[in-house]
């Protein structure tokens, strides 16, 4: 490693933790990073990729869905252009690099293109995605569906978990043409991208435990989902009704989920993919008492798997054993609307040129299937060609002790740079 | 029956209508009653009383505990007096008659006494109790337990489940003697007291299923309560951590209240006296999210037995889940501060006296335990032979739905009319 070489790396690292520190320090909520869906601190998060993006003299817009798109014009305007980037959103008392990490290193590609004077043929595009956690308004990846006309008119009247508005009015907040997205038109047209490049932290333990800078993403992991499944008892004073006469909702939705539990892993052990979580549960606040019997208790529930057939047989047992709990205990379940994310394959001929790539940098990494869903699921669900790069990352995400290693993420930026060096050009 | 007796009684039906009409129109939340303790409707509800008392020409007072105490004065005013009454709080979302129905009933026996002009030798006073129900500070029978110095000064720095005040302030607000209550100083005399007399509305199932209209208690359960249990696991990203990786609060939570559920059942086989409830469960509102594992879930726990020994059995087996399930799923439980609440004993005479009263009025009645806890185990722990009068009650208590017929609450007056009239000339 020469000299030069080494001060540029060595520039890129303090640059990247300058950008991380900021980030964090806009979005610091006491706990970790609280960024939600189309609120002031995601806009704000933008805000500062679009100014370094205008330091590096790209051209800068917010695109009819009012995300971040910052372009390193290619020299053949009419062939379709690579993209790459990730969201700013996280969910709330999150993590730091969950989304912006990948944002950052399409940053940094770009960056790197600027520094080497690189004309390429096709324009390479940077997108700094809204809404991809479901954890303000239910549904996922809200920002890349807007661009494809993915979203109907009654995800749109959804309100947020958190102060009830409607996703419509927040959308319209930060300048979405809402009425664009809610006929379904078409705000980016598929063919005209040419390949979407996502890096992002593994968000699981995987390359962590296999001692792994990186890994490429092969494939993504389909969920269903319903933010709130409730429970429906009886109430009663808790002292003064027997146990034969109870209707009781906590004890109903405590069983279901044992039970859950147990089929899980039998399916484990058949070898299914698998996971489920009940991430919300709350009884009605404005009527729970410790003295009084239940009658309703909300949960979450999500289930899901790389296999359509394993999420669709899950899903069956799910409603299978709400039926066996009511007749059982004389409560009722009532699901609200079911979300589905569909998972996605990566394109093979991306996964080859990462994977090649990773091996002319002499960097060690594995194929890896994603857990988590990501906004790639939703470009190569429209077509695009599609592929990730995971980076190693430390005590999971979604959590305020999210970590990451800066020089695993530049591993996965050399990954990324050198592939779209290669790919623009074609 | 002659013509002034139904007259009377017709009288009385619309007087104890027209009360609970008030109290309702008062504290209606738009779903059922809120009077929670010490909180402005709870006062509004004494106001109530206290105006009725003193159209009755009683007088009137508040205790140093901010109770509202009526008095009809005995010729000899050295003898112990006889205290009737119940409590006008009520929990968050409850129904109109559970505490209400015991101090509307003291006030028309005292209101008959008045009408026939009967001079007791022994004065009679009435109790509107406040802080009866455990539902905003965990601690039940505040009201009454202030009186016989049993509150601990940690009991008043407890903060309101539903605005986060402390119940010294909530109590000084509404006139008690904190400082006196703090220091365990008795306010009321158990040897001035020679009898407590409580109707209540039975709260369960059983007088209703019996077809009787009232019973007489023969002992209350005692209780073990833990406002809040935190089930500590570890957030992560639901979709990215495998099972066996994974260490989550609501899964571990739920297996617990299952296992527990299944002891439940055994010791019900074998015949013990147990009730179980979580009425309060919450994953935390400013971190969860249907996509993070939940790293912590708070629920509430109470055991109640009309026997000490299967009651401390039961919060064992308790702790033993709590450590097993710890063991399996790597999360650990963390207890708050115990609360725990004696069962008491019915004074025999006074039972005695109330079921020879509720014979030679032909009324149908039975001995009954009662399952809830009631200000009556106060006094009777604090020395006062305490008796109660149960009034049959459909679809339970702590509910909206709560529901009372006035027909059965005047038999329950007639009981009591008759053993006070007795007993106030002893």
């Amino acid at each position: 490693m020469n000299a030069p070489m080494l001060k540029a790396e060595l520039a890129e690292h303090s640059v990247i933790e300058d950008l991380f520190a900021r980030l964090r320090a806009l979005s610091s909520d006491g706990v970790g990073i609280s960024r939600v869906a189309y609120s002031d601190k995601e806009s704000e998060a933008l805000d500062l990729i679009e100014n370094e993006a205008k330091r590096l003299s790209l051209a800068v817009e917010r695109d009819q869905a009012a995300n971040l798109v910052a372009t390193l014009p290619g020299t053949d305007k009419a062939l379709p252009f690579i993209a790459c980037g990730s969201h700013l959103d996280s969910v709330p008392r999150g993590g730091n690099y969950d989304g912006a990490a990948g944002v950052v290193a399409a940053l940094m590609v770009l960056a790197r293109f600027k520094r080497g004077n690189f004309q390429p043929r096709r324009s390479v595009k940077l997108f700094a995605l809204r809404g991809e956690e479901s954890a303000r308004f239910g549904k996922a990846y809200l920002g890349s569906s807007c661009l494809f006309g993915k979203l109907k008119r009654a995800d749109l009247g959804v309100l947020a978990e958190n102060d009830g508005r409607s996703l419509a009015a927040c959308m319209s907040d930060v300048g979405v043409n809402v009425d664009k997205v809610a006929s379904g038109e078409i705000l980016l047209d598929p063919t005209t991208v040419a390949a979407w490049i996502e890096l992002h932290i593994e968000q699981g333990p995987i390359l962590e435990a296999r001692d792994l800078p990186i890994g490429i993403v092969t494939g993504i992991r389909g969920n269903i989902k319903h933010r709130a499944i409730e429970c429906r008892g009886e109430a009663g004073h808790s002292g003064a009704v027997p146990r034969w006469l109870r209707r009781d909702a906590v004890f109903g939705m405590c069983e279901l989920i044992a039970n859950l539990d147990s089929h899980w892993r039998t399916l484990l052990e058949r070898g299914h993919d698998l996971v489920l979580t009940s991430g919300i549960v709350s009884t009605d606040k404005n009527s729970n008492a410790i003295t009084r019997i239940p009658e309703t208790v909300r949960f979450a529930m999500e289930i899901r798997s790389q296999s359509k057939e394993t999420l669709d047989s899950a899903y069956e047992l799910l409603q299978a054993e709400c039926a066996a709990v009511s007749r059982e205990r004389g409560v009722s379940f009532h699901f609200d609307q079911k979300i589905e994310a569909e998972g996605a394959t990566m394109d093979a001929s991306w996964v080859q040129r990462l994977g090649d790539a990773a091996n002319r940098l002499q960097l060690r990494w594995e194929p890896i299937a994603s857990g988590g869903g990501h906004d790639a699921a939703v470009f190569a669900n429209a077509g695009v060609p599609s592929a990730m790069v995971f980076v190693r990352n430390q005590n999971g995400s979604h959590n305020p002790r999210e970590a990451m290693n800066i020089p695993d993420l530049i591993a996965g930026i050399d990954v990324m740079h050198a592939s779209i060096l290669e790919a623009a050009m074609l």
